[in-house]
């Protein structure tokens, strides 16, 4: 008997979790004689609890598919729903009926590490009653911080955007001569892999951004004082990177010196604002114009640069996550798993998601140079497979075409 | 006897200010007959104060050329140098003595309404002196405010930023169920035409950004409030769009119910975060999520979509302006005639320069509707061929190429 499959995406938008609803929607289709249907939840588990889906293999054309792999944020809309630690809790058996009501034997999320969580509870929660229904998570998060993968799918995009935008800032501040520093702030609460990808702005050796700093490094101000007092002396535009969640070495985080921490629905604190304590700190200490820009959401959502190699391989991820189900896979993640530098090849492979969820992979410590201000060639060795290619995008009127639900 | 052209960017950089330099060049070197040298000022009048300029005709090639006319920012550097306004001082015979030392014929200075200032002064000075020499001026602003041109150079490509920019902006918002708010501040402090491009974002009719505030239209909270609570009956996600010069019915500006206001050298108040008071105010007015993103310096900055347009008659800018001064012309600055709307079509004129500086094109009131809250269709008929056309760049390692004076 035909099975259905659910797919859903979960947490923040990326300018590629698009592609991989892409690839589990189309190779759900090439198995017509195993998938009946392959339905959407509409925004997430929060929605699916609220009978809200689509059937996206009916209601999609393959132009619309294609429209949606080039999309960004989240086609199906996300949500930001943990389910209760406790298995026996009753969210488990109404979710099971529910599923069960809708014939699904194949179950996949596309998220980060709280989205793992769920994939994780589910089949753990479908092991104990014996259900035969299979849970598969496809990564996906700018952050690049899931364990057991080489990278995420969305990380090369947001790589590539923050790339291309800091070396457009840092033509921007070398147009005066006028001694300024530039404070980018960029994302990335625990783990540095974003702001790191801003040492590709560089045109030449010893360009700007001149220092670097990753949360994996406690952040001090004398050593910063001293360090940008040695960046001005070389040039006198200096532009620095930072995470948005620095801290010092007591834990203190740097936009707590300015106290506008809130919390979200998960306890993570909100972060804004550190580029802002350091542009104050710079002005005051050194007496120079100083700026700070905050990239913000354009880091997540931007497609005006999509790596094509992180498009790709996104759709692969959710095609491979398919495979993977038919044959019998649960409770695993997909994973990639780099087989070759030079050049560049990957492989897909599935890791245990409980062993992916509420956990975070650093930035590597051996990358970090210079004490705590600079990142080590090796990470570009790492890094510029997955920012690599061109997509060619319909344009409309002057303006990219995206895909979304009717309102 | 041939004469030398000097060159010189001037104000904030713009996407396109490159393109203008590649016009004078180029059309410099076309007139070799007339012409010996193209020198450019490094760092504007600033810089040429101080005797630094390159000569531009004999240590670029073609192909730099060609980098330089799609490279964002300023390739000579730029300044916020403003001449005496008492055309006795002494600045006047030392600008003049440096000039005939390099035996200058032709004067161009690519810039805004206070670069058009440097054109007037100068060209005044030199008529009291009879000094042959001829300034244009070449116009360039993202801001879109000088007077007697249907538009300038830089603005398009800053139009379809934000326009593409808010597009994403407005699809990562709408991600989630919960009800949240999006304030987006965009550049413009006393013309709103930037924020006005922000309607070219929707990707149907009554989609975000549901709200646009300009700061031609006396901002108020309580209104504010209201609009907002109705938009929020529509959809739970809210975009609003806001210039960062927006001000109360006093003239008070909205930033500075925040109080961070400085002054830059020409007196002109430093803004930041109408963005911000505006976030706080919907997070305590409404009790929602709210946030605001500042698309900051890649407005102008920003060449991941230039406008191949806004680029074309950048160059045609520089161009006509040298052969307007070869045929005589002095005490001008280039401007755009719209000589048809469907299809559309313009031409270059000359227009006095002393019409133009110090003044500012404010957005056509009869184009803002719905009670200040919205733009009409005609502003689209206006905006839309501005921003047509893709820019093939150069790509290495998976990043835009971008000329750069060595350092």
């Amino acid at each position: 008997m035909k099975k259905n499959i659910l797919v859903g995406q979960s947490g923040g938008p990326t300018a590629v979790i698009n592609a991989s609803l892409y690839g589990v929607v189309t190779e759900g289709m090439n198995h017509l004689d195993e998938i009946e249907h392959v339905y959407g939840m509409v925004n997430g588990m929060e929605g699916f609890l609220k009978d809200d889906y689509m059937n996206l293999s009916e209601e999609l054309t393959q132009k619309e598919l294609e429209l949606i792999k080039l999309t960004p944020a989240a086609y199906l809309g996300s949500c930001r729903y943990k389910l209760p630690k406790d298995l026996t809790a009753p969210s488990y058996p109404t979710v099971f009926r529910k599923l069960e009501a809708l014939n699904i034997g194949y179950f996949f999320y596309i998220g980060g590490n709280d989205s793992m969580d769920t994939v994780s509870k589910l089949s753990r929660y479908g092991a104990r009653i014996g259900s035969s229904i299979r849970f598969i998570g496809i990564p996906k998060t700018i952050d690049n911080d899931l364990m057991l993968t080489d990278h995420t799918p969305g990380f090369g995009s947001a790589a590539r955007y923050v790339a291309s935008t800091v070396r457009e800032i840092a033509l921007d501040a070398s147009v005066y001569q006028q001694r300024a520093v530039t404070i980018v702030e960029l994302m990335g609460r625990h783990a540095g892999w974003i702001t790191a990808s801003s040492v590709l702005a560089r045109k030449y050796q010893g360009d700007n951004p001149l220092l670097i700093y990753l949360p994996e490094t406690a952040f001090d101000f004398r050593s910063f004082a001293k360090d940008l007092s040695r960046a001005l002396e070389r040039q006198p535009n200096v532009v620095v990177c930072v995470s948005e969640g620095i801290a010092d070495s007591s834990g203190r985080l740097i936009c707590e010196y300015n106290d506008e921490a809130r919390l979200d629905n998960f306890g993570h604190k909100m972060l804004t604002g550190c580029g802002k304590v350091l542009e104050n700190f710079v002005h005051n200490h050194f007496g120079i114009k100083a700026r700070s820009v905050e990239l913000n959401v354009s880091q997540r959502c931007s497609a005006l640069v999509s790596s094509a190699a992180d498009i790709e391989e996104a759709a692969l991820a959710g095609a491979f996550g398919v495979r993977a189900a038919l044959s019998g896979a649960s409770g695993q993640m997909v994973a990639f798993c780099r087989t070759c530098e030079e050049p560049y090849a990957m492989e897909c492979s599935l890791v245990d998601v409980n062993q992916v969820c509420n956990r975070e992979k650093p930035f590597p410590v051996q990358w970090i140079i210079e004490n705590g201000t600079d990142i080590s060639p090796d990470f570009l060795t790492y890094v510029l497979p997955l920012i690599q290619g061109e997509v060619k995008r319909p344009i409309s009127q002057g303006l990219p075409v995206y895909a979304f639900r009717k309102p």
